[in-house]
């Protein structure tokens, strides 16, 4: 390997340098304080944890996503977290374990073994907010409230909401009672959108009739709040999880029109994401002409079963450094170049003006590179009245 | 394994619920302002790397405490930041070049497969500030000027400071000459401050005279100022290399009194601490009675090399969590309770607390637990003359 190969990072992995990382700083403070404001306290999982108790419970997508290593002191398999949200479920359930509804949230890097997407990251910086310990509308009317808070104390303003609920496709394939294999192809072909692909599959699962025709509706319900309706009317005779699962999703609808009356709302009966995960509302935020959603979440009721306390809970995540690649180009940072000059005056002055929050940065003798190269717009300069702070060129 | 035992974490990796979680994420900013008003700027390596990038220069042991894993998407291992400071260093020397000072500074956990010490750390949540492009002894000052405010940021004011210098034993090998197993003996015994062996182990390498007085004086040399006087007499035949480490460490004495006077400084010519890593001075300050450092640091030029861009270099880090454990009882949190009743003025109202930095949690429909539960001290009540902030009783 030549020198100038050993500085590359693996695909997907980033590093922030000064002016990045110092914008990310900003947002994490921002966006802690406003969790904060809600009732939202912080949490910080560990970055290893032993596989079982890191992925129980979440499916084989996180398994495979899961970096594992050997624990030389345990002989034990770990695992470098790849979600934080399941932990998060774990401290509720066993650590904190209350009976009240406990509002937790969490900020950093989580580590996966292939990109979410083609050239995406292996190492999102994670944040999100959890509600653990409610089961109706009004929690997770809380927890899509606070993503749109997210959104725009990052500068994120114009985006939509897509609004879905996984009990609709459960209740339709626990009436039809279908095989795994044919629920796991018909699940595939679903979540492709791959719509030619269902009569044949509903034929070789022999679902006919009524529950057949719902399967095939089941992609075409999607748009603006009239969905609903339409729902009602095609898969009214779905079975009682799909009419309760349509209740919810109007009393969701009914909160996010009053609360977020300027956000649009799509709705989409079809879409699965998260489907092995959640139990109940799903939602994401899209910015305009975007296929990808910049912060999503759902609810997922019971995962905290197995570490002995099934609760209900709902959240929502993102991932910070791609809020950040979506707002505008960073200040200039300032501050005053101090000189090389032994004087216990100087180092009075400097004291002084670090604790008022200036960024003061000290000459050291015989150092290249002037106040504009240490990135300072101003210098303390010594005058008869002693040290005076004066403007200098930019660099 | 029984449910109960899922939630157990690997032995000496922590997770932080939200009262130590909310107080170490008060100390990072804390720290992260402090170091940015001394114009050290934010980096953030990434937590996962190459391994020839991760280890190249930084000796076998970070090498066996680093976790390692193979990349899926390019088949090469990686290896997870066991210590960010050879990431940093990598920052300046390829990613930043410039030829100015440059001053960075880091916060993050790292992972070791071992603990440092019986029952420490695995997962230590470093802290650290690193000066590149100087030699001289005011940036060692500067370092360490920076390490003594990180304490105090902290809380800690009563601390000593532990100063040393590698080039001093580096320059008796040299004149000595020894053969490379010779030396890892006698670096060991040394390291262990195995005093017994070190006649025998110098019989083996051949070390006769005067030079076999100086490594037997060597681990005598520790105590207060004088100590530098005495190694002058001790060592002033040891060649330009020693006399070199001597005037620097004067300088840094020098300095420390002036600019550190209330810090009593302990100086110790034979601790070997990081001595395959660092190049020059060595520092680590202690609290009253404890046999362990809770910040240290050290020169370690040239690290840079290995990226193609060697550059003088010293820093200093700390585990924020440690620094943590040194301090009292949190505060109580507080905050105002809101009733779950659908009212745009309540929101209103609530909006605005928020707005203003206040902690507002709102009830949920049909939720367990009061105001107290939920860690309020006061609550929104509806009065003739809208929403009242009043005080209610503490759990």
């Amino acid at each position: 390997m030549q020198p100038t190969d050993r500085w590359l990072l693996p695909e997907g992995i980033e590093e922030a340098l000064p002016p990045e990382a110092a914008r990310l700083e900003t947002m994490r403070r921002q966006l802690v304080d406003l969790y904060a404001s809600w009732g939202y306290r912080l949490v910080m999982p560990p970055f290893i944890e032993y596989l079982d108790s890191l992925l129980t419970g979440t499916g084989n997508d996180l398994d495979l996503d899961t970096f594992k290593v050997t624990d030389q002191l345990s002989g034990r398999m770990m695992g470098v977290r790849a979600d934080m949200t399941p932990q998060v479920a774990r401290m509720d359930a066993h650590r904190l374990g209350r009976d009240v509804p406990e509002r937790l949230c969490y900020l950093g890097t989580v580590l996966r073994t292939r990109p979410e997407s083609f050239a995406g990251s292996r190492a999102p910086l994670q944040v999100g907010a959890e509600l653990f310990g409610h089961a109706g509308a009004a929690s997770d009317l809380e927890v899509i409230g606070l993503m749109a808070e997210t959104l725009r104390a990052t500068g994120i303003d114009d985006f939509h909401l897509d609004v879905g609920h996984v009990g609709i496709y459960r209740g339709l394939v626990a009436e039809a009672d279908l095989a795994e294999a044919d629920e796991r192809a018909l699940f595939d072909a679903l979540q492709r959108k791959s719509m030619p692909e269902l009569p044949g599959l509903l034929d070789a699962a022999g679902v006919t009739g009524e529950l057949r025709r719902m399967f095939l509706e089941l992609p075409e319900l999607h748009g603006y709040r009239d969905v609903l309706a339409r729902a009602r009317e095609v898969l009214g005779r779905g079975g009682e999880g799909i009419a309760g699962a349509l209740d919810h999703l109007e009393a969701v609808a009914d909160g996010l029109e009053r609360r977020l009356p300027e956000v649009t709302l799509h709705f989409d009966l079809g879409e699965l994401r998260g489907y092995h995960y959640h139990t109940g509302v799903v939602f994401a935020a899209f910015l305009p002409e975007q296929g990808r959603s910049v912060a999503q979440g759902g609810r997922y009721d019971d995962i905290g079963r197995v570490f002995g306390r099934a609760r209900p809970a709902t959240g929502f995540s993102a991932d910070l450094r791609e809020l950040l690649a979506l707002q505008g180009p960073p200040a200039a940072l300032g501050g005053i170049f101090a000189p090389a000059i032994e004087d216990d005056a100087l180092v009075h002055r400097v004291a002084e003006l670090r604790a008022a929050g200036e960024r003061v940065v000290f000459e050291l003798p015989g150092q290249a590179g002037d106040a504009a190269a240490m990135g300072c717009d101003r210098a303390l300069i010594q005058r008869d009245s002693g040290w005076e702070i004066e403007s200098v060129a930019a660099e």
